[in-house]
């Protein structure tokens, strides 16, 4: 060691370094596994001109939306949970859509980007889905290599300004002697969905067949267990493409973006 | 009985009745005491063109503000909260600031009223300081017939728009072997202030001399007990006064809107 030797510069959190990597295009999977610990989210992006009403549906409907920052208009750093980065570049892949419908699916949104935008971060279910884990509490979706069975249920949000139309929910099957421990786990998370909404009979909120997800894959439900549904992250996008916006950005499945904050930040005890 | 006797109407809820009484204007009293268990709020009232801006501040600051309800502009009736009720006469008394400066006190606010108008009900201490009294903790200020003493602090708020500020908290001594389960019993309530934000020297957060708080009544604090305090719902009145809006209503001080929902709805475990 020479007397020049400057310190080390302070290491990059794991997601700073994980960003940059996505923001170099030298990443473009899903991001489940990654950063073990640290919060990832989902991602809606809308012109100003709705950004109040959403923001308002947000706030009305905490559970299936459960906002961790609002980037304003004119920036594209979340500066409250990820501080340096980019929002426009740092995730693995995103979906534009216009009036509603999709045109395409890309690494960055840097060229389409303007300056009327306004970013939504909202909690996914990978930090309860980590609690019970933590808990021993087995999900079969990722035993199975599948996605989470998610369904549109007859329980109405509540509607703000243009924005309206039923809660998805996701669905766990739960070994009945751990269904009150899951609820115990996951009400600790109220930022990234909490407690579940419903447990037990599917057509006591209106799924039909629980055989038949209208998003993700269908899981095995064994002798034993019982359906528990926790309110869903796709129910904000899909409530904001039902009225067909100019314009709104989100990121693809399963390609989040990942936050500096851990989940056990958001615990409420 | 006699035939045709029509069965009894629906009893109205309690707070109803109450706020029937208030709008009535048979009472222009504090709220303190009134209808137990059941969740009052703070109120500020804005144009609409500072409601995205203090809807965002008030997601970036849940622990100062903890947000209710929005009533949107051309309503008056917090639908969800409080179904029935009339934002504009069912508190005993309101405040109304043009461009900062306070230009009286009514006990209703209907005639002054504008349809460009967006109500903000956010939660008060009345909830968790109801859950520490049922833990068998002491509130000083209660015992005392006094207003909880309020400090500005050097914490600064997460700034949204054209609001930014420090934090104001309340201050309550807790006996030292109780300071445990003060932050066990208040952290369960995180919609209404929640856990407090610091515990012990007064100094470590700007506070200069605990017994000139800038709001409220000065308390005593007893050989072995340590000052506790919690973020409060002071916070964002000043920093919306703070930028002298052309105008804003709210409560009057100790009287509050008295909501249909109950503490434990909004209890996270």
């Amino acid at each position: 060691m020479v007397a020049t030797t400057l310190p080390p510069p302070a290491p990059r959190t794991v997601p700073a370094q994980i960003r940059d990597t996505i923001r170099a295009g030298e990443y473009a999977g899903v991001t489940a596994g990654l950063a073990n610990g640290y919060v990832q989210a989902n991602l809606a992006v809308l012109p100003r001109a709705l950004a109040f009403d959403f923001l308002l549906f947000c706030q009305r409907n905490p559970r299936p939306c459960p906002l961790l920052e609002v980037v304003e208009a004119g920036s594209v750093e979340p500066a409250l949970t990820a501080p340096g980065a980019d929002i426009r570049t740092d995730i693995p892949a995103y979906r534009i859509y216009e009036n509603g419908a999709m045109v395409g699916e890309f690494t960055s949104v840097a060229d389409h980007w303007r300056d009327d935008l306004v970013s939504f971060l909202l909690g996914c279910s990978f930090s309860f889905e980590a609690a019970l884990s933590d808990a021993g509490i087995p999900l079969r979706h990722q035993e199975a290599g599948s996605n989470v069975p998610m369904y549109i249920t007859n329980i109405a949000t509540n509607p703000a300004g243009v924005f309206s139309g039923p809660m998805v929910v996701s669905m766990r099957p739960i070994p009945q002697a751990q269904v009150v421990r899951a609820v115990q786990v996951t009400s600790r998370f109220p930022d990234t969905h909490g407690a579940p909404i419903h447990i037990g009979d599917p057509a006591a909120i209106g799924i039909r067949d629980i055989h038949a997800p209208e998003f993700g894959d269908a899981v095995e439900i064994r002798p034993g267990e019982t359906p528990v549904f926790w309110a869903c992250g796709v129910t904000p996008q899909a409530v904001a493409l039902n009225c067909k916006p100019p314009l709104m950005i989100t990121h693809a499945p399963g390609k989040m973006f990942i936050t500096d904050r851990r989940d056990a930040d958001y615990a409420v005890l």
